[in-house]
């Protein structure tokens, strides 16, 4: 199959150097403020994000090696299909973040909710909108009862080695 | 900056054989269904994923040439940052979409609210779970009013030329 070629249109800046230690997800990341910082010459791109509450980021999990179809969730104590899992070894390693907007000043945002270590290559940005991207969930698979949890929890070193 | 490299793990297969008429967000696209088609090699990546209601789909859009830092959306009569807005033709042109799961055979996924032209190239799978992806959006800037509008307005030409 063919290649898809992307290159990074800024980086997101966050209080996490390493993995560990990390918030798992961005409501885990209540308090956790970041930067998503643009390549200047995409600044224009950013007008009138300013009106939207939230955001959502892709991003490359940089940090990531290698991938296995299944794998053992943090919480969780069995092996699971990747693809129903958020887990960063994929066979692509895009993230996915979903985080809201405290303010912008030109090329640079202002983030609360972010859960990426630490000069993240930032691949797009686009408005939250309930409309499109929040259905109601009627189930949740193996993360029922699990899945709140990540606002407390910290990631361990789910990102290195195989 | 670097270039990241990505290879499709299967096509989203749609009835749209066209943008034009194709419904613009998933939410718009209540009644039409669609597949997810994995390469073979990564079935084992989907076990598990039948315990979810709804997936997010990471794609690329594919027939998106070219774009603009500021564009004019659908159902808005000016222009605005391209990342305020999910048009498809984005500096890295990557779609998302939230679609229901109705079943899946082996490799391939039955999923409703699909929104993508038919041979979509996708890059990834994740479990839609509302504690991570649905924080409750105080606002939603220009489209305010209009996001509704979606559910029944059609896509025109805006994949094509520039």
């Amino acid at each position: 199959m063919q290649q898809i070629i992307f290159q990074p249109i800024g980086m997101i800046r966050t209080p996490f150097q390493t993995c560990e230690g990390m918030p798992i997800q961005p409501r885990g990341a209540r308090s956790n403020e970041g930067q998503v910082v643009l390549d200047t010459t995409f600044a224009e791109g950013l007008n009138d994000i300013d009106g939207f509450s939230h955001l959502i980021l892709i991003y490359h999990f940089h940090k990531s090696e290698g991938y296995r179809l299944t794998v053992k969730p943090f919480l969780d104590d069995r092996d699971r299909g990747v693809f129903a899992t958020r887990a960063p070894r994929r066979p692509n390693a895009v993230g996915l973040s979903v985080v809201s907007l405290l303010g912008r000043q030109g090329h640079v945002l202002r983030v609360g909710d972010i859960d990426v270590v630490d000069r993240t290559p930032l691949l797009d940005i686009k408005p939250f909108v309930p409309a499109f991207d929040a259905p109601v969930a009627t189930a949740i698979g193996w993360l029922d009862g699990k899945a709140e949890q990540f606002r407390v929890k910290r990631a361990d070193d789910r990102f290195s080695g195989r």
